[in-house]
């Protein structure tokens, strides 16, 4: 029965049983992480071979150089290889970066920031305002990157399909709206793949500013955990035959492939913007580490061999993922007091409660031992405007572990919900 | 016979004979490229064991972490320690970056002028003016990042015992003066030692700028290729003891230890500048690969382990470096027309010719197939005010290579040296 459905007598009843089981819950004393989408153990184990993949000098020589020394801005072309056949674009569209794509997105802003991009007409540093679309909920770090720099972040409501379109088609008709934060497939947090009608509408934007940017976090290309491969549009192309050919800067890693502390990354965009963009890199770098790019080469080999992996990485991560959907559906489903998507891929499953129980419900949840992604995390500025939002990253505890935690998520969200009706 | 004491007829014969030993030099078709100070095949050959020493997941576990994962921004603790032992400052002062220094740099410049240093009243983009203060002959590297960012890039001489320190005194009572690059052992290029008592006088420094950056890039801090390791005092002991705790960047790397393309590399700063400058990078990065972080910490073990492992580059350089100072020395130091320092570490040979020899030398050279590091390269905006300043970089061909390279070189800058007494 739906709590909104009963009467005052049976939700004090519900209540104190609450309180009781949550009490229970708390003497356990468990101390659980989620907070972060980490991979778990078994999944770093699955690729130890990309250890010794490279174990004799003679193996470092790749692309006709030597892969120990310096030079090769761009990154091995080998390696731009894979990316390209990955994300279907070309192998001259992509920079290949270090462990952590995330430092790749920061570093194009803040080179907007200092000296512009290719169509920038000054530096954004030199600009009054910088307005930035942050779609939400969507992912922490982006949006601390824009506000970092001092932009002003508006907030997108997200759809089952994308980011809402109409909105965004108006937004960027103001000049000062300099970009947009997105997570295509699996989007971070709800799971939700952009619709091909949401890409096409993204291709063929037509932003007042010359040099909007378009962030393609393609984070979870290759990451489904329930089923097949999801082949999806290169946004490159698109974007080319929609004649906007260097509106989009696309990035992947492979943190969530082989090694998160120690995976290789890439920035997929023109080669008009790669060409000004690496101009202004060579002053930063000679070049990303090649010798791990070789490691990731000849461990993943191509666009197949990185699949196969990923199905080992789905078998690990579907049972962690049921776990958290099906606890969700048989203990909150028929209370009425929160709803969620059923992502097949990606990283986290997005809880919307009840406006207002949120930040509540996480610090019950604290309180019994159990640490999630704070509440609001996934807005602009941290904040939530209805305090409903909460992100449960299943991957790195055991399937047992997840169990508690979920008993206790479900406990303090029930917890919430009845303090609330109850005032 | 020096060539300022030569009448016009000798001068003549010996131009004659100039040109027809570097027509026959020219015919042999050489290429060769000494640019760069890259280390050789041998060298990069010493350090194969590195692409092992991390084999098994189960030695993946360090300083109770899993360094696969993500996490832990300021790099592993014992890679923290390493430097810290190598540097002679404290392991907390220490933030691990990734291949190379040269991005700790950029990114220390490019955060200077986005959000402002630890002590900054506003982020440099904001100031109508920006000076800093180039050491030259120096590394075109590090003023091309100043360049990059617009600040106005003031030369300083080199002297015998690192720069000229009346100068750099005075120039720094101008609020403007933001900061100054040194490579304070075995110079790039001259291979100058700073003294004693010119690091002392960094350290004393009183500059006007309160956010004045001492950009102390110590590429070169184990470096020696003949004879023993020199101690060198600690630039972040001494900074703290003048009173100037906040103002010294030091950076190191293991590019030329391990391999120039997958090394790791460091900032050492006050734990008060790692704190302000954290915050910022945690926004860019989660952290560098930790992975090959615990490569080096398991491979080069501590600072002993590190200098028994220069010996063995020293073993190979040495006599790289003995071919270009003797074959300089033979046949070069008679005719009066260059001078040049004997380093004992370092990458390079820095040999100033008489004034307006360098950029003819090096045409000469380039037409007989050797490419040296451009002329005005080691001075601001790549102009070298009296076109004197080679520099020679002989880590990379073999021994035979580099007997050819140099006949090259110097029967080149004997024929421009002619060429321009004979007007």
């Amino acid at each position: 029965m739906q709590y909104r459905e009963m009467d005052k007598a049976a939700l004090q009843t519900e209540l104190e049983k609450c309180r009781s089981e949550f009490e229970a819950q708390k003497a356990k004393g468990l101390k659980l992480d989620m907070s972060r989408g980490k991979p778990g153990k078994a999944q770093l184990d699955l690729v130890s071979d990309i250890l010794t993949v490279l174990s004799d000098p003679s193996e470092c020589m790749a692309d006709g150089m030597d892969v120990r020394n310096y030079g090769v801005l761009a990154g091995l072309p080998s390696a731009q290889a894979l990316f390209a056949e990955i994300l279907g674009c070309k192998a001259s569209e992509c920079f290949i970066g270090g462990s952590a794509s995330l430092t790749l997105m920061y570093d194009t802003i803040s080179k907007a920031y200092t000296h512009g991009l290719l169509h920038s007409e000054q530096p954004w540093s030199k600009l009054e305002k910088v307005r930035f679309l942050c779609p939400a909920p969507g992912y922490d770090r982006h949006f601390r990157i824009t506000e970092s720099f001092g932009a002003e972040l508006i907030t997108v409501p997200m759809t089952p399909t994308g980011p809402d379109m109409d909105l965004v088609e108006e937004l960027v008709k103001d000049p000062a709206v300099k970009g947009i934060w997105c997570v295509p497939k699996y989007s971070n947090p709800d799971g939700i793949v952009y619709s091909r009608e949401t890409v096409s509408r993204f291709a063929n934007l037509k932003p007042a500013a010359p040099d909007f940017a378009l962030m393609w976090d393609n984070a979870y290309c290759v990451h489904e955990f329930d089923g097949d491969f999801l082949p999806f549009d290169d946004i490159l192309s698109l974007c080319r035959e929609a004649g906007n050919p260097d509106m989009v800067y696309e990035f992947a890693s492979t943190s969530k492939i082989t090694f998160p502390g120690a995976g290789i990354s890439v920035m997929a965009t023109s080669e008009a913007n790669q060409k000004y963009l690496q101009k202004l890199m060579g002053v930063q770098m000679i070049s990303y580490d090649k010798v791990n790019q070789l490691r990731h080469v000849k461990y993943l080999k191509d666009r197949e061999g990185t699949l196969s992996l990923m199905k080992k990485h789905a078998a690990i991560l579907k049972p962690k993922f049921e776990m958290v959907l099906d606890t969700l559906e048989r203990e909150i489903a028929p209370l009425g007091i929160a709803e969620w998507q059923k992502p097949k891929g990606g990283y986290f499953v997005s809880v919307n409660t009840a406006d207002g129980l949120a930040k509540r419900t996480l610090a019950l949840c604290k309180e019994a031992g159990v640490v999630m992604t704070g509440a609001g995390a996934t807005f602009p500025y941290g904040k939530d405007p209805r305090d409903r939002n909460i992100r449960i990253a299943p991957s790195l505890p055991p399937v047992e572990e997840l169990r508690q935690a979920m008993e206790i998520f479900c406990i303090s969200l029930r917890l919430a919900a009845l303090e609330q009706l109850l005032g």
